[in-house]
């Protein structure tokens, strides 16, 4: 497999599209105060209408480039904290204290859509914005047959290197060969792609079920089974990954046991990202249970985290270069098709629309 | 008003002009030991000679560029910490230990004046002293008359940062609402310029008095009174501003009662300041009084440094720019004016001497 | 003599050459478990073979650029934490897991050789390695007449600032003048060129002898005695020094006193090095008296690091330049000539080789 240019080392360039939807924020963090956020290098303010409504606008001031994050909401409007400017949902300045009337400025405003468990933004170019797929929504937080758990981190690295990580499960075995005990991944995944669409496979055809696994599923740890394990990369936004697990007796039937996963990632700047991250299983639903659950996830990510920030770190510093550059080998297939796939969303960026 | 490019956008540019006289310290904070202060991207050391003279020469020996300030003072003599090699208040080498008589080696050294409480320093073209105006004596704080107090903080900010901040007053009503109480300041003030000086006036009429006013003019807050808001931007270096009160039943008589600022900010770079602050009054001028008095200013003073160090924060972090630019409305006139004026003075730096 | 170009304020540019011998660490540090230093802007990972042969590799994998040093010494081989990559000493990648055979994939590996307390690295150009000298033994740590200890420290300064501050003692009467109590290095010493390197030497005959040294050596403070000091350029890498003491009785015998340092400085990167550090005596040599002398350097060498840490981080901080660069007087000769031997270093890494 050819190499690719490594990702971490060309921070300074930006390989995030803005045309594209991004994650925000959950739904229920944006709400009647003020929720300041640097999403795709822009600093970002969110909260809610009183009728609900999800307003995204540019988190500068106009006037004179204070957050307006540090004013105050009034009704729906938002008050900047240094000279009281007032602007409206629309981002149409409604009041000036030392005006009659409102002057012709506006703060720049987002289009946001909720779609399943999150705010999602749209960065880019107006023109463009029908021409990118819509949210994608996750739809099993919503069923009711789940138990689910979320989270938000800060990691300190590109968000490609998030992207690779969750592509390429061969590093459970090293990465969280103690916190999560699974270290058969020891195959390259089948790849497939579709459109923009990368997915991955993997099959356990009446193996030994990793301890976790079986005990969520009251059986014993290492009895015979069936698993499969498979993801998606969507789109620069947003990963998803399930396990699905079936009685090799009735290896046609509906799952009798799943687990999901989304990996929604949105790049703070070219080093940083936001990690939102949701787990969900329809079974061992309890809370008690998934606190478990979540708390050995918590441990995981964190265990990945530590491993990308200390790749970005030595980026960085600016390293010499010694060996050269990356090489991929099989069990990448599915991380080199996404970058492939980041490419083609980098290069539509660049093609002048018909207003242009 | 025009669109004027925003001063903290442009951080990574100089902005400031070296040819200007600008506050190095207070007078007493110069003394017989050694004082390390960067101005205007320059580290410079300050002391005081036997005879009690100010000398500000470069921190840096120019031997191997060690501060001066971890040397010594011998006499009016400083002794660099490294090697020995001793300077004069001239900033000519007058000793190296190795040597038997001193070197043609030299530190520069730069202009100085004390001009009321403070020393001023020149850093710029020796040729160009005289063209720029002499340091400004503000006169009050040597006024027995007045009650004066005064402060010194580093703000992580652009100097024209808290320029603009002083000659737009409609921010009391915001970022000071609760620490002044005054929220009256609703109506773009006039503004004059004569020369480099730009001065604004806001003359309340009949008007309630402000709490705080009233208080310590010992008379009942919302009493209806006069008071006259003004200030001037009276260089780079310096912006004063004063409040005076009347009986509304003599209006042309002397005020009985004057409140004095002055703001002198000098820029450690180009996104820090030093921000040197005095407050006087004619009234209330009592210990526990002016205790109070200078309590509240330093609140609120707290309270700028936090809205600018937001901003500039915000333009360090080189946000992708949303929103077009800044947008002035009438209320700017005299901050942008001030900015015109930093032009003008930036522009005169690119002139060549006669001798160049 | 001249001005040369100050080396803290370039501290952009590299200035110091790749095709030497540097010292990466003491023996007794690289063992059976994961040492990760950055020598030359370059990370790199140190350990030994169950035979004891020291191994240093870049420490970036290959695959996908994780630290090698956060995985695991399996025998000879380092297991990537990330993806479970194994490497061997040589460099070659000896397993993949997703594999069945290892891929084409190797990891930089850098020539070391154990010399004196030292293990040396080879950071250039593989086919210039026999064209630079090879690591110098400095001989008397193995020597069981000497008593010996050693120090590391990170010093945040560009490594030249060390060179030349062990090549002008004058500054042993101002930067150490209270925890060395040596104040009579007042005469620029004599010094000698011989290829590369630099010796710098100081002779005082029949001159009282400072504290310290007398009361290790048994006599009394201020003795009249002989003493002699001087010391090495002898590589980018290493500086040498030493102090002998003879009775002026007999002027020409052996001396009846010795001391020894070595300062071997490895830059990290542009602006900060490795100081590891040797002293030893042929005198005095209990652990309590040895204990006193190895107390007494630290203080010292944290008093140098304290200078050239402000040289450096004014440099840093890039002060509009006031004085006209560095003046050099006599007892900078052997600096100077450090600077030029460098230079050459420098000069002679760009010559193409035969095969370019």
């Amino acid at each position: 497999m050819d190499s690719i240019p490594f990702t971490a080392d060309k921070a300074v360039a930006r390989n995030y599209p803005y045309n594209c939807w991004w994650v925000a924020a959950y739904r229920e963090e944006v709400g009647r105060s003020l929720l300041s956020r640097w999403l795709l290098d822009t600093p970002v303010l969110l909260y809610r209408t009183g009728a609900g409504d999800v307003v995204a606008m540019e988190d500068r001031c106009p006037h004179r480039q204070a957050p307006l994050s540090l004013g105050v909401l009034r009704d729906d409007e938002i008050e900047c904290g240094y000279h009281g400017f007032r602007f409206g949902a629309s981002g149409r300045c409604t009041h000036v204290p030392t005006m009659a009337g409102p002057p012709p400025i506006s703060v720049e405003t987002y289009p946001v859509r909720e779609c399943g468990p999150f705010v999602w933004i749209y960065l880019g170019d107006q023109q463009r914005i029908d021409d990118v797929p819509p949210p994608y929504d996750i739809g099993w937080p919503a069923d009711p047959s789940f138990g689910v758990r979320s989270g938000h981190i800060e990691v300190a690295a590109n968000y490609m290197l998030l992207k690779e990580n969750v592509l390429d499960l061969s590093h459970l075995g090293f990465v969280h060969a103690k916190s999560f005990g699974i270290t058969d991944l020891t195959s390259p995944p089948q790849v497939t792609t579709e459109d923009e669409t990368v997915t991955y496979c993997q099959r356990f055809t009446e193996k030994p079920l990793p301890a976790g696994y079986a005990l969520a599923l009251g059986m014993e740890p290492g009895v015979i089974w069936n698993r499969e394990t498979y993801g998606s990369f969507v789109s620069p936004a947003l990963q998803i990954s399930s396990v699905d697990f079936r009685d090799p007796a009735k290896p046609d039937s509906e799952p009798m046991g799943r687990i999901r996963f989304c990996h929604a990632t949105t790049p703070i700047d070219r080093t940083r990202m936001h990690y939102f991250y949701m787990l969900g299983r329809d079974h061992a639903r309890d809370d008690d249970a998934m606190d478990i659950f979540a708390k050995v996830i918590k441990i995981g990510f964190a265990e990945d985290q530590a491993v990308l920030e200390a790749i970005q770190n030595f980026a960085n510093r600016s390293p010499r270069r010694g060996s050269s550059g990356e090489r991929s080998v099989k069990a990448d297939a599915a991380g080199v098709h996404a970058r492939r796939a980041i490419d083609r969303w980098m290069a539509r960026e660049t093609i002048p629309t018909d207003a242009s």
